[in-house]
């Protein structure tokens, strides 16, 4: 690998996890940072949560009848019908799903990135010393200028200081004790909570419809197994992600370990996403669902395979229970796979129109 | 990746697709070749393979009693009785198996190798003009020093031709040809008959207990996702290899594609091993199963974390019905792993005492 193909990638990656940070011209507060429609949830009555008799019977309680549920509904039923002319069998039955903004929220900014900032601060915290060192300087002052100079070293820098030099263990358990811990600036609910409960819904009926589900997504791999299992029913295994390279080592206490390195290995995003899907699954999903141009090339190799496909885009339109953008959006930009749907007959989700819920009920 | 790295990931998968080779000094028929000690296997009676009532109930009815067995089934039953001190939830119970030598046959050489080597007279005898070429005359002259020269680049040109510039698709499908006609040069059997089956019960047992069983191979990925569903029941999802870089793109009928380029990615053997558990799997599996050096890192994450685990090699000590070698084979060296196994606890499966039949019966 070339040095500057290195580069590129490491900056892929850090556009990945750091991107969409509303630190542009117009700076403001980082962690209380409002995107421009965005407004908490409205308070759900519990009596619309809870399912009628007849809402009992219905999969996909959370999705308003239409032509898109419909859409769901009637692809799962041909696959699954023995016997029918789209028919499918289970072992072939696998669905793949997008995460930021596809199955929880990206904004204001990706979770991985407020994780990232938020690690750097309770690390400055701990250790005064550090405030006065690079990159975490740069990141509590909110220097984007001085993050992005020498090939935006600081930003390398954030990712290598939250995401690497240290075992696969530790951090996933510090992925996990900032799950316990942090809220969302916007909702202030904890980031587990910001799901789409129509997802978790549809997770559910496809895994009862012997399907496999899973994620394909240009996070980082050990970050969202640290929760999928518990949040979405998504075992590791089933976690495609982008990666960095991993090395096998024997620890301190004579145990061997994965160590995690600041070397990019791997960005399972546009183009990567099926040769991520090639890799970890190793064959063609028959289900897409994704929702920015991050998804296109996932949602066209699924969907131009032969026999009956669905491919699915979430698009945000819904700014007064969730966020409303798309083609103009530095975080899940929306404008090409919007343009190929139609011709490639995706069903594109009107979130505010298809949505009954967005948000899980509290517990 | 610096150059010389990208050499010698190279060279590993050369060695590990093309090693062992019986192309050295003392030369010999490539394709009548037989290793030191190979005998085909003794014809089994129809009677010894059809259980009897009493053999109805056993799980692993060609595993001779004793203590490995036992160790098999004491640690399945251990792992799966509710409530017990060692009880592992069905999530958890992830079984890794090496392929070559462990669930298949390697003996004269990895049927990979084969693979090429028999791919590369096919398209010498479709298009002869291709004789007169390198790689193509070389490898029919079995020309071990040309192909050495530079850098092992005819080798590597070797493995190129047979394994890159083809579509994923396409690959599968030479592959799956091959297997249908090729028959292994001492047994003639078909390389699929080439399994053992013991390894099949115990496959098989595994799954009914609830486990999730994985292929981790120094193979190629790509090569046994070709087979190992049809033949072991490990379906795509569930194999872990080496692996080149596939690209995405758009085919010249307009549908996506992916491509296989010659560029190496990742190389699945010795600690690359708990690597590709890591990235593939995402969480440490209870059991891992190898038979050589290859093997020694994967058994040392397996069984080093905590509560029960289960190492096993198999040690090939049967020349007669299979071969024998273990410390001294270019291919399947057992050495370290075997000096390593009585102090980290590990199973050494003994094939001539332990295994009561070695292959399947043909069908």
């Amino acid at each position: 690998m070339s040095g500057l193909r290195k580069l590129s990638l490491s900056l892929a990656v850090a556009a990945l996890v750091l991107g969409g940070l509303p630190w542009g011209a117009s700076g403001g507060s980082m962690l209380a940072a409002r995107a421009e429609t965005a407004s908490p949830p409205a308070a759900t009555k519990t009596s619309d949560r809870m399912p009628s008799d007849a809402q009992a019977a219905d999969p996909l309680p959370s999705w308003r009848d239409g032509r898109t549920k419909q859409a769901i509904l009637d692809f799962v039923a041909r696959v699954t019908k023995q016997g029918g002319p789209d028919y499918v069998p289970p072992a072939e039955r696998i669905a793949v799903f997008d995460n930021d903004g596809t199955l929880w929220a990206e904004k204001p900014v990706y979770f991985q990135a407020q994780f990232a900032l938020d690690e750097i601060a309770r690390k400055a915290k701990e250790n005064p010393a550090l405030a006065r060192q690079e990159p975490y300087r740069s990141v509590l002052a909110k220097d984007l200028k001085a993050l992005a100079a020498d090939n935006h070293k600081g930003l390398l820098q954030a990712l290598a200081v939250t995401h690497a030099n240290m075992t696969t263990e530790e951090f996933a358990s510090r992925v996990q004790n900032w799950l316990k811990t942090a809220r969302h600036p916007v909702t202030k609910r904890p980031y587990t909570e910001m799901v789409y409960q129509p997802q978790l819904e549809l997770l559910a009926l496809l895994d009862k419809a012997g399907f496999r589900t899973f994620i394909v997504s240009g996070g980082g791999v050990e970050f969202m197994r640290a929760f999928a299992d518990k949040v979405y029913g998504v075992p590791p295994e089933r976690v495609v992600g982008s990666s960095g390279v991993v090395t096998f080592r024997m620890g301190k206490n004579g145990k061997p370990e994965l160590y995690k390195t600041a070397k990019v290995e791997f960005v399972d995003d546009g183009p990567g996403k099926p040769v991520g899907i090639n890799r970890f699954i190793g064959r063609r999903p028959i289900l897409a669902f994704g929702n920015s141009d991050g998804d296109l090339q996932m949602l066209q190799y699924v969907t131009g395979g032969p026999g009956p496909r669905l491919g699915l885009l979430v698009h945000h339109t819904d700014g007064a229970r969730e966020w409303a953008y798309d083609r103009k959006s530095p975080v899940g930009r929306l404008d090409k796979a919007l343009d190929e749907a139609p011709a490639r007959g995706w069903t594109v989700v009107d979130m505010k129109q298809d949505w009954k819920e967005v948000y899980p009920p509290a517990p």
